[in-house]
């Protein structure tokens, strides 16, 4: 199949490789290569514009930061609206908010195309693995036909429902994210400060119900102090803001992602949000003027 | 080995019942027998106080609610302390405060015993089935005597460190739960509210990196709206106190679980405190006007 493929970023460069690898010919826009020489060499197609690529492929994905870069890659001058005819299927799958993207498929699909919401869980290293979790808003037969190339791209292939419902999912997924990691952050703390050695509290902690892949991982990351993203704490405040925005729009309340969202504020005030999200620990140690390791 | 057993409720007598398979005689006081009436007939033996349990018995185990009672069996009135003698054991297996607890143990120890905190995750369900996390705090020489009555209950056991540490450990642990059940809460509310399927969402998010024992767990009970315990959160609350109390006198913010440990009061004040954790649900709704279901 021909793919257009723009946002060749550290997650969206394997994810192109992937399809490259599954046999499709891919077609991006000028400006995208500096980041992914490797793929040039392994049949990239390169274009002008993402209106050419819109223009030359049948599915267009998209994979950048948040919800602006979406609009402008999609319909900002020479973007991929430009370049779409009736039948195309534009498939977004960066995280963004829910309520701009069911106005974003409604604009896609007033051009006579598809729009589905794809966001992603996994992170670079499921980006490159090929394991990526993927959660999928919009038609059943638009997903039916894309499906194949999720399954190049991910493991757990998920369609939730209507447009919107993938990026809602995902905003679910990044609340339990935030708040479990915070939860180990507050209990590990608790036991240093308490006098308890955390490696062996961890230990016990990994037997019982307190058990998750993230008290193993980011517990383990507080306790030797190696705070290198994984996941970028501005990366998880741009996805809490959608949610606490979505859940203000909704008339809901989320007062521990609220108080996680200040904790990750107190970090990048403090030059972290280049830390991973375990340095959330970081804010709480610095209230209790105490440290972990 | 003889061994005294005081506390013979839900959890209790499964862990009694697998002292006296594992080939000990134990020892109770009469006024618990009512609780647990098939542990008689399997050969436990019954004496007329706290008091003359610690005067049979070498190893003496409590496992009753709260501080106050566990202050009660040991110093009260024809208590375990009034039958000790110097080389005993004194095992708390409760879920209490550990500052208490280090009163307790130094009180203990005055006398010349040994006094091990070693309180239990997993619920009845891990009692009954001999396969509870036990988190040990106390001497290494009466750890190690110990043991093999642990391994009889439980099957991860871990000697955290000092008295009291036990303790800590599984504060830390309900801390980490609380949070987690908490934190799925937040995310199937909003995934709810915002028009998706929290069914489907909670399938997509078992594969990444939200996933838990607790997504899968609690997270079904939200779903089907069934908050029978499980763990009360009477129950929970009284951890959390311990926490929280706790973490003031340490000098130490856990910002998310006095808003957790809220949401819970909030569950008792509409008569909740005997439903599951999971229940804390129930308190965002109620503010949200929204149900999950």
């Amino acid at each position: 199949m021909e793919i257009g493929f723009l946002g060749l970023g550290i997650m969206g460069r394997y994810m192109a490789g992937h399809l490259i690898e599954g046999g499709h010919q891919l077609f991006t826009a000028i400006h995208e290569t500096p980041a992914a020489p490797e793929l040039v060499d392994k049949g990239l197609s390169v274009l002008e514009t993402a209106e050419d690529v819109a223009r030359k492929a049948q599915t267009i994905i998209t994979m950048v930061p948040d919800t602006p870069e979406v609009e402008e890659v999609l319909f900002g001058e020479h973007g991929v609206a430009a370049g779409l005819s009736p039948g195309k299927t534009v498939v977004d799958m960066s995280s963004i908010s829910p309520i701009a993207t069911r106005e974003f498929a409604k604009q896609i699909g007033e051009l006579g195309c598809d729009y589905l919401d794809a966001p992603v869980s996994g992170g670079d290293v499921g980006a490159k693995a090929g394991t990526l979790t993927i959660m999928v808003g919009g038609a059943d037969a638009a997903f039916r036909r894309v499906k194949p190339l999720f399954d190049l791209m991910g493991k757990t292939v998920t369609h939730i429902g209507p447009n919107g419902d993938g990026q809602t999912a995902k905003l679910a997924n990044q609340i339990i994210v935030a708040l479990t990691i915070e939860a180990v952050a507050e209990g590990l703390l608790f036991a240093s400060k308490a006098g308890a050695d955390p490696v062996k509290v961890r230990e016990a902690l990994l037997g019982g119900f307190a058990s998750s892949r993230i008290l193993e991982i980011h517990g383990e990351r507080m306790i030797n102090r190696v705070f290198e993203p994984g996941f970028r704490i501005d990366l998880h405040r741009k996805d809490l803001n959608n949610a606490l925005s979505g859940a203000r729009a909704l008339g809901l309340a989320l007062p521990n992602t609220a108080t996680a969202q200040e904790l990750f504020n107190a970090c990048a005030a403090r030059g972290g949000g280049g830390w991973d999200s375990s340095g959330i620990i970081r804010a709480l140690e610095a209230m209790a003027n105490h440290e972990l390791g």
